[in-house]
Parts: structure tokens; sequence; C-alpha cells
């Protein structure tokens, strides 16, 4: 499973700049699979190598099991390639997490960014283990790639390193990789230096630790602001071994402070809502909400100064 | 909404002691609907004067949807009692919980006991009145009756008084109650003096904190231990105004002890496996797993030392 073996990079995996998708909804909250496609197939041809549908920044928890299947059916009959599709289907139902890993295996998609069940706190090691475990068996698939979605500070359980060989050693085939959104680059090094030379590829859950991922021996970055800055992540991407890639490196940096100085998820889609000039987008499901006027505002003024290469959506 | 009113306590309202009922698999994992009816009829025998199915201890959130209205179809159809329930139906997913909640209220239950959308963190309270809000519109039934379920040490989002207090201001007829699980009697009291005159029912969330809660205004307990000690937190319940009620507090404290010593659903589920003489019940889905046998052998021998008056559920 080495990405360095003798046919080099593995062809079927995914590797730099991917954004977890934000998902439109109508006025009446449902989701909007049109919109949808037509962002996803932006995305992919400004910056991004691929996409992570149905993650955090999709608002993917609050959608049903049935709204996301749905879902990824139209955009995948819409065009969005499978192949470039890490599809989010962790859950905290063992039956819901199998019934969405089958359904991305059989539409070909890249893989799976699968969260830890998150609704049980105090669960062991073994307990996580034999969920995906489960998972693995009942899908029953030798496609199926499995990354494991590692973010504590609101999932409140996660990966640890023991986890993870554990899981690599009884699936070598199917564990490829983990998207480490722990905020802690100490514990994406860890993961990095014990699987990374075995093909384990390990994104960093935030452009701001993207060059140092990328120096450890990292495959990318599944960012939220890569929804509206993929564009400069896939250029620090490319060129994280050249004399430019500080300079880079500072510049997404700028942005992003930009952007988490409001909630993250409505502060996106407020920035794409304007670039695209289509107010639906900023339409968001309970319980979050849309950002407070003069936050938008301020946070529209901020971005016009960074020069946010987000060109016209409407097309 | 007063229960004092012109007609005494509300004839419709759930008082008293209530188990968040333990779902039984089969060996595949998937819910064996006969064997809970069985136990929901045996434990409404037994101390219980209304269940609460479908919360933490029912593993509800590792069941899909569709596996929870099955369930719920085949233990009303079973025979067991829509106006002695209160259906767990909070969910991430705002459809989830709509679908969840409408059928609680066709079927005629008592209630709804729902969780807040559980995998955001940094939520307003502006979003979790929202998304309470869209729920109540959108079931649009004048017989939903909800119970706030407050459970900060899991669910790691909660209900404060302000959000309690805006949810009763709009919604006074739906918004029914509480089940606080904080494990912290003082927010208890706090929900307590300002809501109970006005019939909000405060269950607490632990029989630890009955007589407490009883000696504030509360409605009862709403209780994972009452699985298997209904009785006794039941004479509790109706002597708490009795000289004895401080000598039957520490009795269901003691078996209460004995179980918190191993993880709870797991130990619940092999007290029952034992006194049912039914191995089946020792299933459980992942992410929990089952006790070691050494530490499923120490509880036995600590409950039987108790005199745990669970009789035979064989019958």
């Amino acid at each position: 499973m080495s990405k360095t073996g003798s046919s080099g990079t593995d062809e079927r995996r995914v590797y730099g700049v991917l954004a977890p998708v934000l998902t439109p909804f109508h006025a009446d909250l449902s989701p909007d699979a049109g919109r949808l496609a037509r962002f996803c197939r932006w995305l992919l041809a400004h910056g991004c190598s691929a996409l992570a549908p149905f993650g955090t920044t999709s608002e993917a928890n609050s959608l049903s099991v049935d709204e996301r299947e749905k879902l990824l059916d139209a955009i995948r009959e819409d065009g969005v390639p499978a192949e470039r599709l890490l599809v989010g289907t962790g859950a905290c139902s063992l039956t819901d997490a199998v019934r969405l890993t089958a359904q991305a295996v059989r539409h070909g998609c890249a893989g799976v960014l699968m969260l830890p069940p998150f609704y049980y706190k105090a669960v062991s090691e073994d307990g996580f283990f034999r969920f995906f475990a489960e998972v693995i068996e009942r899908v029953g698939d030798a496609r199926l790639k499995i990354y494991l979605y590692h973010f504590p500070p609101v999932a409140h359980v996660g990966f640890s390193r023991k986890l993870v060989e554990r899981l690599l050693r009884a699936y070598p085939r199917t564990v490829a990789g983990m998207k480490d959104s722990s905020g802690d680059f100490a514990n994406t090094k860890t993961m990095l230096d014990a699987f990374a030379q075995d093909g384990f590829d390990v994104f960093v859950g935030s452009e701001r630790f993207l060059l140092a991922g990328m120096r450890g021996g990292g495959a990318g970055c599944i960012s939220a602001t890569a929804n509206v800055n993929a564009g400069a992540i896939d250029r620090l991407y490319r060129a994280w071994r050249s004399p430019e890639a500080e300079a880079l490196q500072a510049e997404v940096d700028a942005v992003r402070g930009a952007v988490e100085k409001v909630p993250l998820i409505p502060g996106l889609k407020a920035i794409v809502a304007h670039h695209a000039a289509d107010p639906g987008w900023l339409n968001l499901r309970p319980p979050l909400v849309d950002l407070p006027p003069e936050q938008r505002a301020a946070l529209l003024a901020d971005v016009a100064a960074l020069k946010l290469a987000l060109p016209d959506l409407r097309g």
C-alpha cells in the first residue's frame, strides 16, 4: 500500500487540497442538489484536487441519511467525478455508517472520511475498533478506502495512535489515511512519524499546518477555508519545496485569520453568497445561524482587503 | 398549563419513576422488538409509572431513524401503552428530529424527551432556540409535549435557564418539562425554582437526587438504574414525604453505587441478562462493548449482596 512503491504514487489516491464542501439549502432548508453540484465543479476547477462533501463544514450531521444519500446520487448524476470524492460517512449509528459507506463504494468514490461515533464519550479503544471493524466487514468491499477524521474539539472523541495502529494492522488495505483537525501539530507529527512511511496519508485539517505537514511527509489538507481560498492553498501545496513557500503560507494564513474572526461555517457561506451574488447561500440549518449583518459586513470588508481570489460563481 | 390548576394534576402528564429502557439486540446487532416490548411491560408492572425509550441508556443514537421508527411501531402494536411513553426523539439533524417527533405524536405518546442537536459545540442560544422552534412548527400538532433532555457530561451542549425561559415563553403549551442529567443538583434547583410553579415538570436524571428533587417541587426521576431497580425507586418516590424517606434514599443509593462501579449501560445489560437467564441481553452495539467477565462477576456479586428486587423476567 506504499505510495512510493514500484508504480510511484497510487493513482487512485487523492492528494493535495480538498474542500469539505458547503451544503446549500433552499429557503425551506431542504438541500439544493443543483447548486451543490455547480459549486463542486467550480471548486474542482479552481484549486481543489478533490472534494470532501458531507464534512463538518457541510453541516452533514444536520442532514438525515436519506438526504445525504440523495445528494450524493444527485451530484454524481450531475457529473461530479467519483474518483475525486472523499465522502463523509461517519455516524453515531453503526447501521447509518454502513449504509452511507456502502453507497460511496458503489459510486466508486476515492474513499470515505469517517468521524468516530461521537455520542458516547467514555468509550474504550476496543469499542471504537469494533465499530470500524463492523463497518468494514459489513461493507465487505475491497475497493473501500477509509480516512479517519480526528476532530476532538468538536467530536470530543478521536483516534489515538494505538487505535490507528490497531486498525492499520487489521485492515491495511482499507485504512488509507487521516484528517487531523486536532489543531495540535504535535499530534499530526506523531501520526506522520508513525505511519506516513507505510502509505498512510495524513491530511492536515487547516492550511495553517500545510507547510509543516508537507515537510513531515503529509498528503495535503482538507480545510473548511478551501471553500473560498482553494487556489491560493493549492499554490502553497504545489510550491511547498520552493523558496516562496513561507510567503505563500503567510498569505493563506492571513485569509484564514480573517475568516476565523467569525463563526466559520456562517462566515464561509456569507463569503460565497456575496461572491456568487446569491443570498440563498446564506441559509443554514439550525442549530447553526447566520451572522449578524454588521459581522457579515466586517468579514466581507476584511476579505475584500485581502483580494480573495474567488471569481464569479454564477456561471 | 399549571399542574395544580382547577382539575388538579394534569391526568395526561407522566410523573414518578421512568426507565430509559435498555434496547435488546439480536446476535447480528439488529434490535429485538419482541424482547423490548416484554421488558417494557415488565418495567411498567414493577415500579415504572412510565417509560422513556430511545434514551442514552437505550443506545438510541446507535440506531438509525428507520430502526427507531420500526421499534416504536412494534412495541405499540405489542400493547405498550402510548400514554405511558416519553419517546427520545432528539437528533443532530432537524429532519430526523421532526420525523421521530411526529411519529411519537401520531401514536398519541405522552411526550417526547429531546436532546439538543449535539454535534456542533459552539452554538448560540439562538441556534438551539431556532432548532426547537422549527421542530415544533414543522410537527404542528397541539398534542405535542416536549421534555428537554439536559445532559452536558455526554452531549457537551445543553439548556441554559435563559433558553428554557425563551422556549417556555414561545411555546408554553408544548414545552412541558426537563430531564436534568447534569449531575449538579444546583442546576436542577435553579430550574425548579424558576419554572416548576408554572407546571414545568423537572425530572432528576439519577435517583440519587430524587428526594431532593421532590422536596424542591420535582416530578420524579428518569434514571438508567430504573431498568433494574424501579420498585425500590418507586417506593422512595411514593414515600418522599414520610419519615422513611431518608432510609429509602440510602437504599437506592447503595444499588446505584454498585452499578456505577462499572460502565453503566453494559452493567445494566449484564444484570438483566443474569436475572432473565438470557445471555442475548448482553449484546451491545459498538462503540459500546460488554464488560470483561471478571468485572461482570463482581457486579453480579455486589448486586446479589444488595438483594436487588429484580424478579424473573422470562415470563
